[in-house]
């Protein structure tokens, strides 16, 4: 029995070779989530990664990033079932958010947060999606989110606009025109202003006041979606993902917002679980 | 006697045959902003342009918009230096701020407001600005805020997560999906999102409570800019440009800001007469 397990994301593809009973084999490939490479390619790149193993499996079950508007989802879904049927008669593609969610629990709620980030729940038939949406205007307390109030803030001291300057310290500039040749050619790459958010929670661990704010307002609002989605799964906790939670001082922050609230968070199993769950294994 | 006047913008290239004593001819090309082409594709746009008149002129005056990072300037007008030279013994390229600027006054400030925003000041050898730097983090109540403004607020309607829904109304968004697909489309595409500010406008003209506190909100910003200026270039008038002003409703928020702060805000005469004083005519 061979089964893959592939988790699709922003930052990779991680593919893993379950024999029935545990994962045999790992490797990891360019990302495919559907936001960031767009429909076209996420398609195209999944499809070859399958192919290349050149056999038929008893299951393929994948979690998919970005597949956040229902036409594109179902467009790209339905593009890949038919692609991937001669590899396995168990095609089975679920959005990433409902994968983490099936890895800990059937009904309730999680969050993932990296360079984007999301609050979801499903109460065993209707799914729950708040925040979420993109960079421009969504993704609160993101990766994105934080780095852009970083350098937001950055501006803002070299511009003598703050008495307190004590942010720059905390960054790579050196001045504002270095600042401002980072911006004109980074403005559309959300993983690269994401990276700055580590420049944030090194200036709150040294309790920057400025970054101790920005940290607190962002992370008031994320709760405030957990809380309206627990409440609609009927849930007290959170199960939390994604490459932002691997900072204690961002999860710190996180877990004392939601305890005011009145909500235990927990720290999400491996997507594995989630993968396995989907294929009935 | 024939000069060329060029006003390189991020939504045209506008130029201007002058002889001496007025404006003979004029003709509209594409954008050769350098921030939003890029330094390649502005140089390549403004020499093509300008070669295609096959003729020596008596001068050639280029307010280019986009040059804010003091390198990228230095490289891309030593470029068009040695390109246009054939073209009139005297070329003079400009920052557009300066060229606003100059057509108004020696010494003092300027605003501009379309997708971007900058405030300007020329105290008659140091020059200062504040504000601009690129959509992403700078360019405080330009176009692109406002829009982006706009189509968060939006969000948080279409989410619940706002209990007064009256924006939506003033968009062209039926539902959550339809916003979903257009920012995940047009993110990157500072014009498009410029475009709803308009729709903000429109609101904030019919007293919506959430437009007329997010243009309050901005203009207190951008009126802080303009006084911190206005005291370092020892002036208490502002001239104002860009296509941000063409709405009253733009002029009425902020011509009352400025009131507050005791600075006079006055339309500025059109560039035209900043490129002849470049030109020494």
């Amino acid at each position: 029995m061979e089964y893959l397990l592939i988790d699709a994301g922003g930052t990779s593809t991680k593919v893993f070779v379950y024999d029935g009973e545990k994962v045999v084999r790992q490797y990891k490939y360019e990302p495919a989530s559907v936001d960031k490479v767009g429909p076209y390619k996420s398609v195209l790149r999944l499809s070859s990664i399958i192919s290349s193993f050149n056999k038929k499996f008893n299951g393929i079950a994948i979690s998919l990033a970005g597949i956040d508007s229902e036409v594109m989802a179902k467009e790209v879904k339905s593009q890949l079932y038919q692609l991937l049927s001669k590899y396995a008669d168990k095609v089975i593609i679920e959005h990433d958010a409902h994968v983490v969610l099936m890895s800990n629990v059937n009904k309730g709620c999680i969050t993932i947060a990296g360079t984007g980030s999301i609050v979801y729940g499903f109460d065993g038939s209707k799914r729950i999606i708040k925040g979420d949406r993109g960079w421009l205007v969504g993704d609160i307390c993101s990766g994105f989110w934080l780095g852009r109030e970083f350098l937001h803030e950055l501006l803002k001291e070299f511009q003598g606009l703050s008495n307190d300057r004590s942010l720059i310290q905390f960054s790579n500039f050196k001045t504002e025109e270095d600042l401002v040749r980072f911006l004109y050619k980074n403005s559309c790459n959300p993983a690269k202003i994401a990276q700055y958010s580590v420049n944030l929670l090194n200036a709150a661990k040294r309790n920057s006041t400025k970054a101790v704010r920005i940290l607190n307002s962002c992370m008031s609002e994320f709760s405030t979606l957990v809380q309206i989605v627990c409440k609609a799964v009927n849930s007290n906790v959170v199960y939390y993902f994604g490459g932002m939670y691997e900072s204690p001082v961002y999860v710190s922050f996180f877990s004392r917002e939601l305890e005011k609230k009145g909500i235990k968070s927990v720290k999400s199993k491996s997507v594995i679980n989630g993968l396995l769950r989907l294929l009935e294994l």
